[in-house]
């Protein structure tokens, strides 16, 4: 339909605003969050305190980490209607609409009627959305209807907790908490961005966060880490991965998982995560998936000077949990919303509406035709 | 939160892609549709007419749009788990927020699985969104079920038909012919923007409407005519209007359907939905409300040479048809869609990721403090 150019910008390194919240990539390799090694957090944080650092601007005192954790293990519960309207949606459903469809209903229930509740709507946000995949996920999979309250101390383990059936071991909910703090923030990513621009128009937090899952369903977004499984998973041998990668270089075929659109040299989150899948594979007795895995990434390195980001090793570490492929996606909305709640924050505080401009390439002048006259 | 910065540029002037479908305010005036005059569109074409020009990129002849109307027909049926999903939702509800999950839930029954998809649902979302709100509106505020297969020949007929129970008058779906067409699309809008966004990540069609319903719903957007109609309404002449526009403007508070982002002399959709608001009011007999609308028209370029955007006489429009307030936005959902659709055909026929820069205002390097040591 629209003429080819030959390249569209995407506003690649053009300024859409300001932000106190996040660097990505300074001197080629860095993320921080509001000043924050990723590293540190990732090392010494829980999620729960980097939710609160995001949010509320500042990392929280014990008593203000411990009255954070206990508000929001209060705010798990779904309203009737909302249940409802998961048990409406079929098994087959793709999870990214049903966490879609769910955080616009919860819009409906309990509506931002002004900004002054937006810390509340985000941390209501914060503590639900494990709720509402999983009680969706389980009814329509399992057939039963789950209590989604429970008293799990992190939103890492409460989410696990419901998709099992059972408390998390400590290992599990240690590497949940620090998979979310890793995809906790981003910048000015596609998903954020899309908040943002909601926000502009001073709509309310669901339309932000329903139109910031919309774009992180996206697979150039979100959907990397279901990807590298899905081509991960039918390899027995890292012999085997090593043939299949190099054909797919050879018919140059996109292999996701790999690469990053700001960061030059690495991306710091993949030496983390790659880190926790390894201890996990030991702890399964894993000698395949890791192995294939590690090898990938060496011949990726090697072929292509291509390094994993943080979504390839998030692959084999959540399948170690035995977390199903589908949900991957949904896990990254549970953790990305802290960010995604902060950026609508920042551009509620100092709003211009967004709203850029267009190169025309159409008709200059178009005559019209009386319809019977039309070819 | 964020520092204050002067100023945040809203990406104002800065182009963020290439479109074949609109132009705005070029020579300070005009609005075009792939090159066709506003006016002439609004005087001799037909909504769907519109919407096949914008989804299909040419105007269709006698064939081509007896088939399309037939198709829009056929196509505005609720499927069972969405109405039992809008029965779950309250009356005092947001109609946005309505619209957004019916999209939503839409998506989960109807996924488009491939972008070949594209065409059909678009043209289903075309045909069932007055379905969605109606169904609602009636289900909530008067206990009933309503049947949304209609035979009427229009989207503007079928949704009136659907609010009242009963078919429209001619003037009445000429009038909402019009409305349609005038909100038809509008270049790179916010709402407009965020399907843009979304569609970059090659996410789903129905994300991208999603998305936008939500940034519509933001009264610096979509909610403008809504507002103005809030204003207008208490007013029983054109002496209090002028008294009360003056004291707004002396105590300088915001006066919704005024001036625009793009256009500066004039918008060019009022004089046109001006003559048909004027005409309603002599079909019900009206002696308050246009001549009041007239008198803040006259008052509001006389003191800050502002003129009328579409949304203002479009708030007298509305009411001189029954149209409840609260589904003024609806209504422009209902229309824009098809600008939304055929953006994000554009943005997937040349796509690059839309993900743009921040400029950063936060701490350069925070220092990690064990939580025991914290303030």
């Amino acid at each position: 339909m629209a003429e080819k150019t030959v390249s569209s910008t995407g506003l690649r390194g053009q300024s859409a605003g300001t932000t106190a919240l996040c660097t990505v990539g300074k001197s080629g390799a860095g993320l921080t969050y509001r000043g924050f090694d990723i590293k540190e957090l990732a090392e010494k944080a829980r999620f729960e305190e980097v939710a609160y650092l995001l949010l509320k601007g500042k990392l929280p005192n014990r008593a203000e980490l411990d009255a954070y954790i206990t508000k929001l293990k209060g705010m798990r519960g779904l309203p009737a209607p909302l249940k409802a309207v998961l048990e409406q949606i079929p098994k087959n459903a793709h999870p990214m609409d049903v966490m879609r469809t769910g955080a616009s209903m919860l819009g409906n229930l309990e509506t931002e009627e002004s900004f002054d509740e937006q810390q509340d709507v985000s941390d209501r946000l914060l503590a639900v959305l494990p709720s509402i995949i999983c009680y969706w996920y389980r009814y329509s999979h399992d057939g039963v209807r789950i209590e989604t309250e429970t008293d799990d101390e992190s939103v890492g383990a409460h989410f696990l907790h419901l998709l099992r059936g059972e408390a998390p071991s400590e290992l599990h909910a240690r590497v949940m908490n620090v998979s979310l703090i890793l995809y906790a923030e981003h910048e000015f990513n596609a998903s954020t961005f899309t908040a943002r621009v909601c926000a502009s128009t001073l709509s309310d937090m669901h339309s932000c966060v329903t139109g910031a899952i919309g774009s992180l369903r996206g697979p150039l977004h979100g959907g990397a880490n279901e990807a590298a499984m899905d081509m991960i998973e039918n390899w027995t041998s890292p012999e085997e991965a090593e043939r299949e990668i190099m054909g797919m270089l050879e018919r140059k075929e996109k292999i996701m998982g790999f690469g990053h659109a700001i960061y030059r040299e690495s991306d710091p989150r993949n030496a983390i995560i790659k880190q926790w899948s390894q201890k996990l594979a030991e702890d399964v007795g894993d000698t395949v998936l890791y192995p294939v895995s590690e090898r990938v990434e060496e011949v990726m390195w090697r072929e292509k000077k291509l390094f994993c980001n943080a979504d390839f090793f998030h692959a084999s570490a959540y399948y170690f949990m035995d977390i199903p492929t589908k949900l991957f996606t949904p896990i990254f909305v549970c953790s990305r919303v802290t960010g995604w709640c902060a950026h609508v924050f920042e551009q509620r505080a100092n709003n211009r509406i967004i709203r850029p401009s267009a190169d025309y390439i159409g008709p200059e002048k178009s005559e019209w035709v009386p319809i019977e006259e039309r070819d």
